[in-house]
């Protein structure tokens, strides 16, 4: 009798299961289909991108970024949006670089950018003689004797084999970050990098550096992958070429800015937190689409369609547009801080902020092994809109300090391969995003929320 | 001892196995970072598309395109290159066409391109009001009564909810393909379509079209999404609205071309056939980038790497760059005649005609069940370099009269949503193809050929 009941108990879960999962497929698709036939999220990476562009944290963009960000998720039908204030480094550009790579008597202009953080050169720019290296080692190993006084040019490239192009990004992200301290131990006066592109072109690509203590700063700059080949090879043929750089950048003091939060309350758990973001900051050279306008109209589109459908959700769902991703991460770790001091249990954050491209899956960080399989468990719902990669990893900059207090961290991941192409770079604009993409994009992060939501975690 | 026995059996073979696709995996690897580390698709494409350009069959583009292929093969290394005879339609664009919308005394510019295989207007153009409707039936029933003297507007969108554009793609097609036939039986004059595009921009999109037999020939050409919009709003606004265009294009006699056909001769059975392909002709208005370029440049790149990696197949490869696809097919038939005619099996043919982006998977088609399940035991090794799909369906025009000689034929699927935004419009253009997303489909191909012949079908 036992084994008769057990027979029809599993044959009835069963049934119950695979009904639940029709009805889930069902709201999956509205979800899809709703995004496809009229979404919103393309309508506001248009605003966003092209009527207030680059948007460096501490910058005037960057504030009417946090007003518009606020208004649009008013308007979309946010139980309420609210502010969270931050103080943000507040670095600038100043007036336009120019550099050079001087051979003999001629002069060949490339284009260049200040990394951000950086120091200016002294006003009328730097020139000598330069010295290429590939990575810390070679450059260590060649030491004060062959640098000092020397403008080092960093020049390893991208990994082309690296089929996950953030892999190859992550193997080469050192000589940005950390060169300038490295050539500073050595005595160079200055540093260059390759652009981190695995594309070559003439645009150079910022990000951010950090100056360590105690050795002497010097100013870096980025000059574009096609001037890094040219560079290179001006050197093979003579070796005594040298560069010029001028940049005019400089650190003010600290500024006020925010955080932008909108709230769909939930209707079981209203104290139980979910955050779906992206970051609202971008570099101020670019239009900051794919890095991360992207990521916000998604994320704005996921409170949309909960609203359109009539999708209640059981816990407290907060679309969060963080300010300072690019240079500091102050938003993000002032949301963590905030969550805490409130008390406020966040059963997992997702952030979008790999770009626009056609959705592969999501990458979690943070969940013990059952909850690990529970999410993999959606994946047959995910296999007809093309997603396959659910997998450990993932996370996001701006979610990241949420993970100590037990927060499951989840990455949506985008198709990888162009990404790098616009990356930091003033091509990064609302013209390379193609609708469909960032659509399909926007409904898959949906779809999680709703069943993440619905079935816990 | 029997079972005993069987067991160690099945270790060994799981062993072997088991070493088998990691030698296979390690190959796969092999082609994968030769392709993305300096492979040649990027540059044969470049050199296709920028300096030859739009090459309709039978036009002296084609002609050059020919010539080329045959040269870039050679020096890749083919053990013999020929060219396969075949006459193709030739017709011709003429002079630019010219379009608008006329409403009372205004009149609106709007981009048409005439549609391949339509006859001219009159030398004066032609303007009539306009009847819009959504398809064939909706047209029936307004019959001649509403339709006679008037150009019938087919305006219904691809559906915008299909996740492969290809399904959307092929919901509509029949407007295009038909529409003059069906506009032409209830006594209208012109025809105009909404251009099959996904993407409202003011790109017209041309494509053939085909006349029926004993209906009136009357001209047909499709206006851009955004003029189709405008056009269908105008009529709502003011339904006596009337559109004039004027094209003057012409079907000329017949002209010779050729199919170019690339081998590397099989090592152990020589008189099998492979087929890797994709077509050498475009529309007359666009660079063919991702309509065919992309998959010529592919194919070719499959030989090439082959030769690098020292791959000696076991049957005979055949690169074939098809004539005519996009307005008869007359290579693909030829091509297959041939191959009757000389006896040859051909055991699979692969075309690559879906644009140059990302890799999703193949399309199998007239595979018998075992064969399927083979290509699908592959999938793990596809699965590190994001392709997931190994799926019925698929196939190719050019490679389609195969079909019947019992030739499995294979369509390579990369990822659909950005390819409507380009097909058959002046923008299919170099610069949107990513380098990356290319090389990684030209490595896939490479791949499966490698172990379809390898292990046979």
């Amino acid at each position: 009798m036992k084994k008769k009941y057990s027979f029809i108990t599993t044959l009835l879960l069963s049934a119950t299961l695979s009904q639940a999962q029709t009805a889930d497929s069902v709201v999956v698709k509205k979800l899809y289909d709703a995004t496809l036939s009229h979404g919103q999220s393309y309508e506001w990476l248009r605003q966003l991108t092209t009527q207030i562009g680059g948007r460096l944290a501490g910058s005037a963009n960057a504030a009417k970024a946090v007003q518009w960000g606020k208004n649009v998720l008013e308007q979309a039908g946010a139980d309420r949006v609210f502010l969270q204030d931050v103080m943000v480094p507040h670095w600038e550009r100043g007036a336009k670089e120019e550099a050079y790579i001087v051979v003999g008597k001629q002069k060949i202009t490339v284009p260049l950018l200040a990394l951000g953080g950086s120091i200016a050169t002294p006003k009328k720019g730097i020139q000598a003689e330069v010295i290429e290296v590939q990575n810390f080692q070679e450059l260590r190993a060649l030491g004060k004797e062959k640098c000092e006084g020397k403008i080092i040019f960093f020049n390893r490239p991208m990994d082309a084999t690296k089929i996950n192009t953030f892999e190859a990004y992550g193997g080469a992200g050192d000589q940005r970050r950390s060169g300038a301290n490295e050539a500073s131990k050595v005595g160079a006066i200055g540093v260059i990098i390759r652009s981190l592109s695995n594309t070559l072109n003439d645009y150079p690509h910022t990000g951010s550096m950090q100056y360590a203590t105690g050795v002497p700063l010097i100013p870096a700059g980025a000059i574009s992958t096609n001037a890094a080949e040219l560079l290179s090879k001006t050197l093979k043929e003579n070796p005594k070429t040298q560069f010029f750089f001028k940049q005019n950048c400089e650190t003010l003091d600290d500024a006020p800015s925010h955080n932008v939060v909108a709230e769909i309350k939930g209707s079981e758990k209203p104290d139980e937190y979910i955050v779906v973001g992206g970051h609202l900051d971008s570099w101020d050279v670019a239009q900051g689409a794919h890095d991360d306008g992207t990521g916000i109209a998604q994320s704005m589109e996921v409170l949309r369609l909960f609203k359109e459908l009539g999708i209640r959700p059981k816990r407290t769902i907060r679309i969060v547009l963080f300010m300072n991703e690019e240079n500091g991460n102050r938003g993000g770790i002032k949301y963590a801080e905030l969550a805490k001091q409130n008390n406020e249990k966040h059963i997992f954050a997702l952030e979008s902020d790999s770009g626009g491209f056609t959705p592969k899956g999501f990458g979690i960080q943070g969940a013990a092994a059952s909850v690990f399989e529970k999410i993999q468990g959606y994946k047959s719902l995910f296999a007809p809109y093309g997603l396959h990669e659910i997998e450990r990893g993932g996370g996001g900059v701006d979610i990241g300090p949420l993970g100590p207090q037990g927060t499951v961290l989840i990455g949506f991941k985008p198709d990888s391969q162009r990404y790098f192409e616009y990356h930091h770079a003033s091509n990064d604009k609302f013209d390379t995003v193609n609708q469909r993409e960032l659509e399909l994009g926007a409904a898959s992060i949906a779809s999680l929320v709703y069943l993440l939501d619905k079935y816990g975690l």
